[in-house]
């Protein structure tokens, strides 16, 4: 075990505030909190009480309230201390001093979650939930973090290697009888168990999406012709005067990304510059930005000056839209008739508005909400975040997996496709963090904030 | 009493973090522990639980630690609940609206301590070394602080009441004999008694002056002519490259302000304009806006270049420079043979050093806080961090008890006397916010954090 030495870290945002909260945990934690409060006898676990903590020169540095936690009942599984001072940084500082010179160490970012990982308070999935949870945008983001948090992926996973446990049982059962053979029907149920595992990991990667989704939002652009309304509709959606709105053809030259929250969602909205042909310099260069930012956009409002003949886009940017990406929003609807729309566009989900009035504008966010509903086609309960990681092995327990099916069914060697389920089930492990591997948890933890 | 609601804040500064405290103090705190934990009884006060927090559609918002502190035994002296959850703004932000729906309302600045004081759990110079500990911004005045949250203040106050009290039982008990008068031995050891309440007002007042210090740090000016090494001496002190140094002479048009920290004593170092007649438009305003700040300076390093004959400085500026707050800093003491010094600044303690390399730098940080030191004739453990509303309050007392000597003294009627003395009494009790008065609470709450 790597976690013999004491870690101390402020686990609050550092700030003039009411209160500050330090951490501490490892094995010095009852001893600093019976000198630093001068006890005769241990705190008892869990008990919240207030105390004049002195420094190792006996003065008294801060009244405060501690608590000590005992493990293995306690977040990192070890004993931690927790102590509450006044919110003045400099106090939260010579706090800290003070238990570096009794002995801890500062802890790194997530060496609080790594700790409560090695001690088996959680596994991997549940610790990468927590970094989730505190980075969490949106509801649903916060909603999906929270159900991981309590292990419903671990759990999944989980099950899915006790099932490749089972198949792998059963064929090696029959490998120490080289004269028998698996019954037909009985291979035929083992493949069919782990074509099932497969479809739940073609799933789980495919949500991939949706974890980006709730991770950074949904990526939403303002297209359409210089002058078309595209700042007044952004301004609409915020509910404030953010891009600025004149009568001048191309205003708009540097994109402008703000976040909103729709049902549930966080959106990523951005206005871009207008787009036309004839340009100048500046224009231009803000014309070729919004291309680029197509290529990356979930969601796009493309809007239109409902009084005058549609637009025609340019090819790169039209092929990126489509029924299911795409909401016209005729914009203008106060000044007059609307013109016909042109076939390619006609398709188009369409809202009627009018950005300066905002008239239209809840029609608006629920074509869009319902849009994106309508992207994740799954069922959102079962809904994992996946991340880069999760991704890699999934991927390499897919093709462990189409590979254990082909050799199974070409009737290779049972040894042979056995060797391979269980290359899928430490495929499984790795993602639940259950085969070590130092330098991957370096990386895991040191995004997170120190003080977790 | 006002308190009868329920108040909800966030405790801790908003930001992503480990953790964020969520405070609520009021009657509803048990109903609101058992709901939104579902617990079927009430919590142990002062345990901490782990439990997930639902909210009052019953979803899950995050798994929190939580305690119930029992009034009166609370900061408040009412129930308080802490909730810590995720440091996640966004759930914070949701967990305290689920309070709000519960029938919390969002506290106001230091509505908690306004109830801790309200609640008789401290006296209203306890409450204000509370937000004095907060923005403390140096060792020595959380020191100061420290002492005075424990009541010290407090308690001295209280022994100068205890002591006029007495001064006034003894004169009124005269007061029914109108055929006998206070024995003469007797009437100078009462009117010694007020003296020596009068002469610890006086020795408090003036204490105001260190309040400012440890409050807002010594103002402390760079002076100089052009190219003295002004910016270089603000760079060493500071230990990095703050100020633009160059051979120009007036290179610093704009003055620079910067924070360190000196033994304890929090200084505020000001780099000006150097001092010199002919300069251009923009350096004029700068040495203009340096004679200004000489008005408000506590301490001035005036940095000469030592190569050079000694310098005449502006009669603005050398008139408030006197031996007891003004460092002569021989700079460049590294090029060559020093000068020697005219008669105004051979009264002036001196430093030789060279701001560029850095020697002599420990010479002048220890001679400054001797200077610091000599400012502060008296007793430093004694210390009160006294307030404009400690100032107004002490002065008023101060007056009252000099008429009351003075009446005293002519033979003025006893009842008189007596009047005058309990008006000091009123005095004291209005500094220890014993006599109520909204409209001062309002203003000195207000300027608490959210939370506290």
């Amino acid at each position: 075990m790597e976690n013999t030495d004491t870690i101390a870290a402020l686990a609050t945002p550092s700030g003039e505030s009411a209160i500050a909260l330090i951490r501490v945990t490892g094995a010095l934690c009852e001893k600093i909190a019976m000198e630093a409060f001068t006890l005769a006898k241990s705190p008892a676990p869990r008990h919240a009480s207030y105390g004049s903590y002195r420094d190792l020169s006996g003065e008294i540095l801060d009244d405060v309230v501690y608590i000590l936690f005992r493990g293995p009942k306690s977040y990192t599984g070890e004993d931690v201390l927790e102590v509450s001072c006044h919110g003045n940084p400099l106090i939260a500082t010579r706090l800290l001093e003070d238990l570096l010179a009794r002995g801890c160490r500062q802890s790194d970012p997530g060496e609080f979650t790594r700790r409560a990982f090695l001690n088996g308070r959680m596994d991997l999935t549940q610790a990468e939930a927590v970094m989730e949870l505190i980075q969490a945008r949106s509801d649903r983001a916060i909603r999906v973090a929270n159900k991981q948090l309590r292990g419903n992926f671990g759990r999944q996973l989980d099950e899915l290697k006790m099932r490749l446990l089972a198949t792998v049982a059963t064929i090696e059962a029959y490998i120490d009888f080289p004269d028998e053979d698996l019954p037909p029907e009985q291979k035929k149920a083992e493949i069919e168990a782990i074509r099932s595992v497969l479809a739940f990991c073609g799933r789980i990667i495919d949500s991939g999406k949706y974890a980006a989704f709730l991770r950074d939002g949904v990526k939403t652009l303002i297209l359409g012709e210089p002058n078309a309304g595209k700042s007044s509709l952004l301004n609409c959606l915020l509910g404030f005067e953010r891009a600025i709105v004149s009568d001048e053809p191309g205003t708009t030259r540097d994109f402008i990304r703000e976040r909103i929250m729709l049902d549930g969602y966080c959106i990523q909205v951005m206005d871009t510059a207008g787009l036309r042909e004839a340009a100048n310099g500046i224009e231009q260069q803000g014309i070729r930005k919004t291309v680029e930012l197509t290529e990356e956009a979930d969601l796009f409002l493309l809007v239109i000056d409902g009084t005058l003949p549609a637009p025609t886009l340019p090819e790169e940017v039209s092929r990126q839209i489509t029924a299911d990406n795409c909401i016209l929003v005729q914009n203008k609807a106060d000044l007059g008739a609307l013109q016909p729309l042109p076939s390619p566009l006609d398709g188009l989900r369409r809202v009627t508005m009018s950005a300066l009035s905002g008239t239209g504008l809840e029609s608006l966010k629920s074509a869009a909400v319902e849009m994106i509903d309508a992207h994740l086609a799954q069922d959102q309960d079962d809904l994992i975040l996946v991340n880069a990681r999760h991704s890699a092995a999934l991927k390499e327990l897919s093709e462990c997996l189409e590979s254990a099916i082909r050799n199974f069914e070409a009737g290779e060697p049972a040894e042979f496709v056995a060797s391979e389920l269980r290359g899928a089930v430490e495929a499984i492990g790795r993602v639940l963090g259950r085969i070590d591997n130092e330098d991957m948890l370096d990386v895991l933890f040191s995004s997170f904030c120190i003080g977790k």
